[in-house]
């Protein structure tokens, strides 16, 4: 592995494996221009095979899809991973006229690193210098529209959130939608600049856009909009190296991921972190405990605050977009979760449980908040407030120790919030179905409606190997209720490492669950994607199944597993029934004849024959019931 | 294709692929014996091993699980296909006297099959000749719990469902349970013989025991048991052979299918089925107008009544437990379906809207229920009321046409119970989250708590390859909520005929989602089964961890893809940290220095602190606020 890791992915690979950047069928991407023509939203647009009928072919619009995938899916993009992608916003950040930018590095660990000639084959080499907020100005996008203002970055939120679903309106049938449940959530018709500004303002959204990160595209995260998702990834000692970490990266944005986190724990994160921040088109989370206990060798008790606050400046410097802060695991908390069945599962949490009872004092974390928060507004990088008091199995869900966390981490959104910094709260872990809405409740309460991320939840602890599936529930429920972004798990949870394969596999089941989600708290272009599909199924244009899909790879593989001529693409039966019959052609058939002969006031000679029937029915109840 | 089904499987295969029969690890086959000796109700005894401590090994006890497998799993039992499995049931039903063995099929087609030199070789050559009914009796298990006789069956399921949990309630911890959210339900603490006689005598539940399939292992479906999930399998006119059908069935009995239903539509279907139902320790469920249809060449418009009995009575005699029929599309509700995004998606309902539109009539099922009804007290076949109209997209869940249907289901439902039959009605389909708890609550109201069989719901319609998990989202709500099977959906849904491969993987998402059920409803043994694995996980105790999953040779394959050798199987450690560092072991420390360090009252402590930053942030924040 290290004679891996020693090389730089840059001087390989300037390309990726073609597999990560295949064209999706039947697609391309186009852009949304905003009120400045550098403002340019990207979206992907599916186009649509005509529908058969009688009188001719019938033409099917184009649809339009969130796109998080980045430039590496556009034609016209020329990929190089030893340049990184292009500052998209670094005109915005600049003209905002707050910031400076620095010689260099001002972290210690920053400068070091930079330096150090061991590390120089693995350096990412198009580095700029970093930029830092004006002293006594602060950058970040909570401070603009807590003043009114409306930044580049809220308008592209709203024109990408809205994905054109103006344009379905008057389509046939595929505005029709179902109303929501909302749990509280309002999410209007439509996204406005404005409501953008006022819902980051009110602390119930954030938009993680590290001014050093100026080649993500603008995204939200908060219950009155799309519901997000974000991969993990990350090396660790046992495995995998830098050039598999951005690949990882630029996969996971294909099949969706709305930002990502890099955990790596092993040797040359600094490094690993840079490819991956100046390839990155989505914002990138990371937990900087993890690195700092690197730096420490492993021993937690010999964490510091200037250790972790070097860590913290040497990340914001390099563009990380938010923060996993455990700052809510509190000396006091800890003997509360000695009764569990699996204790303090979450790393981070338990790294700092270890330090408190080591030293039997308050968390330096909890300790050095107001500090943190200086920081995090010099760069803007949001808080993702951690639980590191999580459940880690159902048993102990909705405990004692995850709720005294949870209070905690709402006062520290309060303290936060004064310092205009952005703030979303993590969350579970593991719950059964019947105490997440529970938790979700709680938490919008406890935490002032700041947006939860949540990890899962896993709804059962018997299925190791399947857990992005028993994830999957609790994530789709949890998102329903009011939960903003999900944080995927992979099948490989619990036992191993996720490859390529099981990236994509959490990915796709997340996604499931954030529509899912989106459907049922009623989005108002959330149905539309869903009555494209169907109306393209039963209209057998299989293309158009597949390529409105979340997979349209897997979806064309799986039809070819059975009918692998392409003349099936056009037929009018499935593999299911086979040519000779077939419910949705006989389906088909039946709506004409309906039409022809249309039984005047079904509902009345429907209820009529059921009145006659109920009444046979009682008779001959009562005969039998007799005989017990 | 035709080349492989003419050949029988028994010829070639007494023997099955050794990949379906291989044991699980660390398990063994047992048996509870009941009140008579040739009561013995099969488990999965799991050992486990010793928990490592500083005192010195503690022993776990083995673990009992639910084992749906027959007797394949029990090295004593020389598995010879041709011959099928022990009649087990054979002297229960001889014994209660009431039924009469016939010379042999009285079926016209069953009788015509058994003659024709056409199908000699692909014929199960150790049939016995059919049972029915004596005149004026009647064999249902409904019947004699109605009578209050506690059958064999019903002692056999009681000791099946409690699945020994007694052995349970005194181990550390592992007793442990969150209060459930049971919607209605009533699951008792310990299920007695007494409780199965008067669920079955009320309808809520069923036991599904063709006396001609004396090789099912009984079972039981309510809402007040464990949640069961049913495999669909069946060749088609496309693909699959027999054989490959009769071991996909052992397969899925293996992964944890409580039910199978045969939905052959190709050729030699009642051989097929013969097989099947000969070797499979699971009831089996057919849709008889699928085959009735292929009698009359495919063509709707020429079924009849007279043909639809035959096949009725061909398949109960073959030993059918539960038969689909579509008996609540009737004439009227066919024009409610004509604005649907996808109109009529069940085969059977769109074969019967057909024939009732060809006809102009009322659908000879709905006319003919009586009748229906005593064939299958003849033979104890229960009825599955057909969900015909069901949604086929997000679109168009819970409309007027699926509600019209569901009446009528409820009112047939009246009918069916009159004569004893025993009833469970199938439900949807599509249906996004928000509407899945009314389509459950006005099926409990409409159909008077006869048991509910979903076919998952999907909750989303954009994932083609995906739909194992868009539905097991729904499936395990609607579980919750209080449907008592659920059938399976694969992820070649709506693409393809699935593979071995894609039904373990629909298998493990359905017993997920109706664990995930079990467990949110409060079963009192649900959560034994999470407590024994998590505590397994946090004592890395990797196999017992593997060994009590729903997967366990996956998990381990996903363990042995990071870390292959041996002895990390006794690792404190993980491929997720490596070595060096875990939050697990850490967290194990964190327990014993709390203990040695208790802190009084940590509840007020952490309230004390509370209260005093609350005080500190409020100043601040009026401050920062009286700068907007």
């Amino acid at each position: 592995m290290s004679a891996r890791s020693q090389e730089s992915p840059g001087s390989r690979t300037g390309r990726l494996d073609e597999s990560v950047l295949r064209p999706f069928p039947n697609s391309r991407k186009i852009y949304v221009e905003g009120s400045r023509a550098d403002l340019r939203v990207p979206m992907r647009e599916v186009t649509l095979t005509d529908t058969p009928s009688a009188t001719g072919p019938e033409h099917n619009a184009p649809f339009y899809l969130y796109d998080t995938s980045g430039p590496y899916t556009d034609p016209g993009h020329q990929v190089d991973l030893r340049r990184g992608l292009p500052a998209m916003r670094a005109g915005w950040i600049e003209e905002r006229g707050d910031c400076e930018q620095l010689e260099g590095p001002s972290s210690r660990y920053g400068k070091r690193r930079g330096s150090d000639p061991a590390t120089v084959a693995l350096r990412f080499t198009h580095s700029r210098a970093p930029r830092r907020a004006q002293s006594g100005r602060n950058v970040t996008q909570m401070h603009y529209a807590r003043r009114g203002i409306i930044t580049s970055e809220m308008e592209y939120i709203a024109i990408r959130e809205n994905q054109l679903q103006e344009r379905y309106q008057t389509a046939s049938g595929l505005a029709r939608c179902h109303p929501g449940q909302s749990f509280g959530a309002q999410i209007p018709e439509r996204i406005t600049p404005e409501f953008v500004r006022s819902e980051v303002a009110r602390g119930r959204a954030i938009i993680p856009a590290n001014i050093n990160h100026p080649e993500s595209e603008p995204m939200i995260i908060g219950r009155n909009f799309l519901v997000k998702i974000n991969a993990n990834m990350g090396n660790s000692a046992v495995t995998s190296s830098i050039e598999e970490e951005v690949e990882k990266m630029v996969w996971a944005t294909r099949w969706g991921a709305d930002t990502i986190m890099d955990l790596s724990t092993g040797q040359h994160i600094h490094e690993t972190r840079e490819w991956v921040l100046r390839n990155s088109p989505v914002p990138v989370g990371t937990v900087p405990i993890y690195q700092a206990l690197e730096k420490v060798d492993g021993k937690a008790e010999e964490l510091s605050w200037e250790i972790f606050r070097d860590t913290l400046i040497e990340q914001a410097e390099q563009g990380v977009d938010y923060f996993t802060i455990h700052a809510g695991v509190r000396l006091a908390f800890v003997p509360l979760t000695a009764g569990r069945v699996t204790g303090i599962v979450s790393r981070g949490g338990s790294i700092m449980a270890k330090w408190c009872l080591a030293h039997h004092r308050e968390s330096f974390l909890y300790e050095h908040f107001e500090e943190i928060c200086a920081i995090m507004s010099a760069y803007d990088v949001a808080f993702s407030l951690g639980d590191g008091l999580r459940p880690g199995s159902i048993a102990d869900a909705n405990d004692a120790a995850q709720m005294a966390e949870l209070r905690t981490l709402g006062e520290l959104t309060q303290v936060a919030w004064a310092h205009d910094c952005q703030v979303m709260i993590e969350g579970p872990g593991h719950v059964p179905m019947q105490l997440i809405h529970e938790n979700m409740t709680e938490q919008l309460r406890l935490c002032d409606e700041a947006p939860f991320y949540t990890l899962g939840p896993l709804t059962t602890d018997i299925a190791p190997g399947y857990d992005h599936i028993t994830s999957a529930i609790g994530a789709a429920m949890i998102g329903w209720y009011g939960t903003a972004m999900l944080c995927y798990v992979t099948p490989k949870e619990h036992l191993g490492l996720p490859d390529k394969h099981d990236v994509r596999e959490g990915i796709v089941a997340y996604k499931i669950a954030a529509h899912a989600a989106d459907l049922a708290k009623g989005h108002p272009a959330a149905q539309l994607r869903d009555n494209a599909l169907s109306k393209a199924r039963f209209e057998f244009r299989w293309l158009d199944q597949f390529n409105l899909g979340l997979d349209p790879e897997r979806a064309q593989a799986f039809h070819d597993a059975t009918l692998p001529k392409e003349a099936h693409k056009l037929a009018h039966f499935c593999s299911m029934c086979g040519p000779r019959f077939c419910s949705m052609k006989i389906s088909q058939e039946v709506r004409e004849y309906a039409e022809q002969n249309k039984i005047a006031d079904p509902q009345e000679a429907v209820e009529q024959g059921l009145r006659d029937k109920a009444r046979e029915f009682r008779d001959s109840d009562a005969e039998v019931y007799q005989r017990r």
